[in-house]
């Protein structure tokens, strides 16, 4: 069988991390790398020995050399190359987020799946040694009920024009929260700010109810003088806390908590309750580079060897908290409901 | 002159820390303990030497013996105690929360400027060396415009059955928010959650929006695996991080930020901003346990010596968040809106 | 039975928690303080509420009304004051160093024996949960064969005249060194310097070594910028580092190392050595003050109920070390032979 | 003037990292690669589009297309490729430490002043930012007098079979603390110990004494739980800790210190110590690559626009330290004296 063949437009500032890992990928090559800035995609091309360079998105997908369209452009571009793409007949790997609204996102979805085609978000965070490391934990039981998530992602980052903070990092967030908890939110509320003369908002905070008091929060900022990334998990049995500014231990388990035992009293200033706060444990973590675990499972699904992990229908539900979120933010901070449609959760 | 006479009502958790620095002050002497739990008050004063014992605060406002009367017990009774001492003629110093509504508290504040007598608040926070120097910085344009408040104090906590995370919590970083800040807020948005059958909230997050897109954001968390108490304050010129859990250089101040500079292209990616990345600088802070120098206040306030740092009026206004917040909270996170009163701050 | 009668001698930095420690211990009573500086012994006297105030030790080892003196004096003074209190009959606790010599420190042990009573050193730090926690990981044998120790204790501590830096910090260290390799060592070698007019060395490492190449390491540090109090102790199955600093998880037990397989090659760059690297963990630790365990354990002696954790023996063990140390300090860092004597380390 | 044309020997696993710097700076260019494992040679000439590939050093200094040979090959080969390549009439860096003795790397030196050609050699940690930071702020005199130099460098490394810890990771730190301090020192002593069956020495502790009571200390470990990478500086006026393992502010300076006033006391306990405890300050670095940085001035020297800052006299000056610590680890410890050669430092 021969290699796959991959197309990638955009290589700005990812891009070129999708072209290197695609080429190094035994079962792929690099044929043709496309950026609206020639001189960009010729350099690019010159670095990862790729031996085609486009211009448009449509020169690459409508290649006879490409099987795989890498979609590493700006987000409010993603619709119109990843149908342009499907309509010839090529599997997709698109950018986090995978488009700029539900109704494009389900519509991807759609065509995708009417094309036989595979569409593919990265979601980059969900094939960390760590992610997949709290995924385990949940899934075999040692964190019991999950009462909350609540995630930091602030640094002084880069200020976006054509997105803002939320569109640009919440993403990474609303993956893990969604890769970890499967379930679908009641409703979101957010709030932001833009300072300074700031296009866009460069901060925001976002809360994500779900049913059963579970709570997720996210805080993503561009303007903060230290670098935090850190996400907490809360449930029954165990905590959780992934710290990826950590050299090593990235990841820990608290076996800390409370139970209520018997009734609460009426009166009492302090009811039955027990407290535990027992051993921590920093599992090892896989440590090889997510983009690599990535790109392996793109290929092993174009392949037919296992099943994607990141789909659009995953794509499609961070859209959708992210467009509620928008929503909310626009409406001055009031809950705006989620559609409770028919988004199965990959089990 | 004789000195100061101090009645201490409430000798749970805090009151005791209390008598001991009130003890400790060369000006004032502690004459009355009292706890309904009487073998508590019994073995405080002998612990340090206050001569007289009581059950009620009654006994304790009504003591000859007492010019000031602190009010250390569950913030419930706050109110009843208070009104108590003021008609006794008492000054009054108020543990955090000053009441559970905005009504008792602006009631207190007319009751004691009509009897002529202090009401001071125990914020404690805003006594550390700490909080000192980041008003400092802020008073001496150091930081430039304030463009958010992000205020973070989580850790495994002692469940609360009379009042829920944000009324326990929360206090500390309003009360440090108002103090740096100094301005009236537009509006709060709050939610919240109780798990595993914690009878009342045990995680909160708060939303304080003030004109011109400043933005005030608190967490607060009894269920959380590891200590985190870490207030950051974004500024046009500098931005600040006080980390309370370092042992050493608690606060920094980091030069760092952006300016935009000339129009916003309309298609481009990236407008003209420029990045400011600089030192880190970390002062020397004093060091005194902060309840000793909160007390020294109020003493020298009392004396007539200096202004009250703290006074009704403050804990007023604290509450007036703290009630809108639960609000918000039990209206499933809508915005509302604080009343404009007349509540000057302090310049 | 009646309760334990105890004498504190020297209450200026450290003997105040001996008093506190063994006042609250419900077997015990402090009868006597005595400090050379008579408001000293009258303030603590009165804080703790001691009866009986002295000015020299005589006194206090001559009380009829003292069953255990604890001598918390700089440590030229432990010789006499301890032989003293052991010629009256009495128990005795002394602060570390024992002594300032071996000579003195088997004398004191020999008298000891001799009259029957018990002789006791305070070495806190073996008494923490910490060094509890280390001591029973390497007798379980998770661990292996012990490597080596490396300890750093520095800060910008008080200069002392009448000591140097390894008589007043190192036997903390050398102390767990002891209490956690409990076998003899062969040789010490040590280098210090005293800076900036210091009258004493400020600044000194410690090497002692083992047989079989296990190596100690201790580097203590009156003039430092930051606090750092971290032992490594590196062994054939896992790493332990206990680092004092951290507020919580203190010991962290790390499942590293290396082992090597098959014959080392005569001239290939790597032999085979396969590296683990696996999950960190960090046990809960008993949260009990170090003094009130030592306390404990003192009483319990005395009693009969159970043996003495820190002996006189094992005073003398770390007498040993650092007097070897100083020696070597003096010749300019060459190595000096411990002698072997019929010191045994308890099992 | 045509581009500098570089050779590189030995391209295993830091070597790449010399190709990509020379390659990437614009008045150079690699014209070979050589490495006894012609794959290997292959392997990195493609990726960095190298045109020519050897196997042996040999071919690499007769080659006409090389003006500067890059040696990356184990220790013990440098002497020898070394010499070849300055008796081609070629420049040469060559990796640390330049040989493995005193008396090579004097032949080094004079061979290359003989020859004309420039002798660099690669202490790459002289070219970050941070290290650039700590040299400047101790040459504006804002330490004062330096008392000492603290070095530990210490992680789970990779056993070498070829030289011990102190060969492999100790002419880091020594090469910073020549760096700093300028001067030549008296003495050296060293203790290691091989453990577990590795070849070599995996632990060793160094210690250099210099006149006027500075000491330089340094602590390397290949079998270490944990990542530590930490200099201490300490000086009359201020601290500088260089933490490598911070993501940021790597290095602080601490405004702490003492100073003695008035004659010390014979028989006090305390004399007049006054303790300096004040700000500290994080400067911002140089971020570019320290190995750009070096290339840069390599290329500079051999285009005669600057001096070389690493010479080789400077990689003699760490050698002599090499050797001395390594005949005093062989000797058991016992401090080896330093010949007070004519190396001059350059000021």
């Amino acid at each position: 069988m021969s290699r796959l063949r991959v197309g990638v437009v955009g290589v700005g500032y990812w891009g070129p991390n999708l072209v290197r890992n695609f080429q190094r990928h035994t079962d792929c090559e690099v044929t043709v790398v496309g950026d609206r800035e020639l001189d960009r995609a010729s350099q690019i091309a010159k670095e990862y020995r790729v031996p085609t360079v486009a211009i448009t998105a449509s020169e690459v997908s409508e290649s006879d050399d490409v099987d795989l369209v890498v979609i590493a452009t700006p987000s409010f571009t993603h619709y119109d190359m990843a149908c342009e793409a499907i309509a010839a007949g090529k599997h997709v790997l698109v950018m986090k987020p995978l488009t700029t609204s539900t109704e494009t996102a389900e519509d991807l979805c759609d065509r995708a799946q009417k094309q036989g085609v595979l569409l593919a978000v990265d979601h980059t965070f969900l094939f960390t040694g760590a992610v997949r490391k709290l995924r385990q934990l949940i899934v075999d039981g040692a964190i019991g009920d999950i009462y909350y998530f609540d995630s930091v992602r602030i640094n002084l980052g880069l200020i976006q024009t054509d997105v803002n903070v939320l569109w640009d990092l919440a993403p990474h967030d609303i993956s893990i929260m969604d890769y970890l908890i499967r379930r679908d939110p009641i409703d979101v509320l957010a709030v932001g700010a833009a300072h300074g003369g700031s296009p866009t908002e460069n901060i925001a905070y976002l809360t994500v109810r779900y049913d059963n008091e579970l709570l997720g929060h996210v805080h993503v900022n561009w303007l903060a003088p230290a670098k935090i990334r850190r996400t907490i998990v809360g449930g029954s049995k165990r905590m959780l806390v992934y710290d990826d500014v950590e050299p090593s231990e990235k990841v820990r388990v608290y076996d800390k908590g409370f139970s209520t035992e018997g009734p609460v009293s009426e009166n009492g200033y302090r009811t039955l309750i027990s407290y535990r706060s027992g051993d921590m444990h920093a599992p090892k973590l896989d440590s090889r580079e997510a983009l690599g675990v990535e790109v392996e499972n793109v290929v092993n699904a174009i392949r037919g060897r296992e099943d994607l992990i990141v789909d659009g229908t995953a794509g499609l539900r961070v859209v959708r908290i992210l467009e509620a979120a928008q929503r909310s933010l626009d409406q001055g901070g009031h809950p705006v409901k989620l559609d409770q449609g028919n988004l199965a959760v990959r089990s």
